[in-house]
C-alpha cells in the first residue's frame, strides 16, 4: 500500500476526481476530504469522492500524504493553516496550474521531514465542482510534478507510484519551466479566447456576429467559457511568463498582419502553412469535452 | 420544379455537399459538375455529386442555376470564363466567404437578363475534396444571401426555394456588412489560431510546448490545420475589413495584458467574466468534426 490515509482540500472538478480514482480503485484505504463548503463535502461523501469530511486538524492525524487541491490562489494560505497539524514523514502536494511560487515557499516554510512535491496534472473539464468530477479524469494523462534539489527520492518514488496508479503518466520538470511552459500552451490560449470573445462582445453589431458564429469562432474560444476567478489568480500568479508569452505571440500575430497589409501572399502563406503543419501532428485525443456530459 | 439543370464550378467539398443534397433528393433533375481535376470530377460522379462532368461550355448550355463554389482566388476568373456561355435568365451565385469584390465585380460585368445574387453558407469541415461532401452539411446551417438593389426579386425567391431545399435558413445581409462580419467572427479566429500554433513551433522548447498541449490548445487551434491556400485568399481579399477586426482584437488583448501587468485583479476579473458570459450563451450545436469521420 503506496498510503494509508489521504487528504485532499478543496474537493472540486481535480479534487474530486483524484478522490473518485484513489476510493473507486481501492488505491488507499482513507481518503478524507477538507472543504470550506459543507454541502459540496457532504456530495462528494454521497459521490464517493472520498470516505468521509473533516476538518483540516482532524483530516491530517495519521495522513501521510496532502493532496491541495484548492484554487490556486488560497493554496498557500491552505499550507499555512495545516502546518501545525502536518506529521513527519507527510508528503504534502498540489495540483495548480502555476508552481513557482507555491514549490518556493513551501519548501522554505516546511520543516525537515515534512515532504512537498510540486504537482499539475494536464486534465480537467471547463466545468467545476465535484459534481462534474470523473474517476477516469487522469487516464492516459501527463501528471506534471517538479522536484528540486531539496526533494527527497523516496517521497518522489512514492507520488510517481499513485499517479501511475490513477492511470497517468508522471513527468518531472523544472518549476520554472513548467511556469514558462503552461503560459504558453495553456495561459496564453485561455486570455486570447477571452479576448477574442470580448472582441465580438464589444462590437456594436454583436448581434448579427453571433447569428453568424460558425465552428471555428466555436471551437476558438470554448475555453473562455471557464471559471473567471479561478483563472484571474492563474494569470496573475504566473504574471512575468504570462506577459513573455503574449509578447512571443504578438510577434507572429504581428507577422501574419503585416503580411496582409502588406499584401504579401508568401509571407502570408509560409505562417499558414507552417501553422497547419505543427496542428495536424497534433493527436485529437482530448477524452470529455462538455457536450459529452 | 425551381431549377432544371444546376451547373456546379468547383465539386469540392461545398460544392460537393451541395450536389449531393440536390441529387439525393432529387431537387433537381440534372446537376453537372465542371472542375479542372479530371479525377476529382469523376470521383464526384462516382459518389453521386453530380449526375455528370463537362466543360463549362458545355454545361452552361440550358442551365438556369450556376453555382460557383471554386476556392475564392479563382472565382472571378470563372465568371469571366463563363461570360460568354451564360444564358438569359441564368441565375449565378457563389459560395465563398468574401462578397464584396465578387458582388460589386459580377454586377458591372453581367448582363442585363442574368441574376448574380452573392452566397455564403455558414457550414464547412477542416477537409477539402469532394471525397469529405456530405448530403446534409447544410442541414440547419444559415446560409447567408447578399442582394443588392439590383438584385431581381424573383431571382432572389427561386435562390432562397432552393436553399430552403438544402435544410439550411437563407438569411439576407448587406455584402459589405457581411464581410465586416465575417472579418471577426471567421477571419479573426482563424488568424489567432495560427499565430498561437506559431508562437508554439517558433519556441525553442518546442517538443516540452507540445507534450503539454491538453485541451484548451488543441481547441483554440483546431481550425489552424485548414487549407493555407484557401485562407490566404479569404484574408488577402477581405484585406481591410480583417485588418481592422485585428485591431478591435488588439484593444481587447491589450485591456487584459494591462490588467496583468499592471495587477489589477478586479479590470482582469471584468474581462474574463464578460467573455465567459457571452461565451456561455453560444449553443453547441456543431453538427461535424473532424474525429466524427
Amino acid at each position: 500500500m503506496l498510503f494509508k490515509k489521504v487528504v485532499i482540500a478543496g474537493v472540486g472538478l481535480i479534487g474530486g476526481s483524484l478522490g473518485l480514482a484513489l476510493c473507486k480503485r481501492n488505491i488507499v484505504p482513507q481518503v478524507v476530504g477538507v472543504d470550506p463548503d459543507q454541502d459540496n463535502l457532504e456530495l462528494a461523501v454521497q459521490l464517493g469522492a472520498v470516505h468521509q469530511g473533516a476538518t483540516l486538524a482532524e483530516a491530517l492525524t495519521g495522513a501521510d500524504l496532502f493532496i491541495i487541491a484548492t484554487p490556486i490562489g488560497v493554496s498557500l494560505g491552505v499550507l499555512e493553516m495545516a502546518l501545525p497539524y502536518l506529521q513527519q514523514g507527510t508528503i504534502v502536494t498540489d495540483v495548480g496550474s502555476v508552481k513557482g511560487r507555491l514549490v518556493e515557499r513551501a519548501e522554505a516554510m516546511l520543516p525537515a521531514g515534512i515532504h512537498f512535491i510540486g504537482g499539475h496534472p494536464m486534465a480537467g473539464l471547463e466545468v467545476a465542482g465535484v459534481s462534474g468530477a470523473r474517476e477516469d479524469l487522469f487516464e492516459g494523462a501527463c501528471y506534471l510534478l517538479t522536484p528540486t534539489e531539496k526533494t527527497e527520492p523516496a517521497a518522489l518514488i512514492r507520488l510517481r507510484g499513485l499517479i501511475e496508479c490513477l492511470g497517468a503518466t508522471p513527468m518531472e520538470l523544472d518549476y520554472r519551466e513548467h511556469d514558462e511552459a503552461v503560459a504558453v500552451i495553456s495561459h496564453l490560449p485561455h486570455l486570447l479566447s477571452a479576448a477574442l470573445v470580448n472582441t465580438v462582445s464589444y462590437d456594436a453589431k454583436e448581434q448579427l456576429l453571433l447569428t453568424l458564429a460558425a465552428g471555428g469562432f466555436r471551437d476558438t474560444t470554448r475555453i473562455a467559457a471557464s471559471n473567471p476567478l479561478m483563472w484571474r489568480d492563474i494569470l496573475l500568479t504566473n504574471r512575468s511568463m504570462v506577459l513573455a508569452a503574449i509578447n512571443k505571440f504578438r510577434v507572429q500575430l504581428d507577422k501574419i498582419e503585416q503580411s496582409i497589409e502588406q499584401f504579401d501572399p508568401d509571407i502570408l502563406v509560409d505562417a499558414l502553412t507552417r501553422a497547419q503543419n505543427l496542428r495536424s501532428t497534433l493527436p485529437e485525443n482530448r477524452k470529455y469535452r462538455l457536450r459529452d456530459k
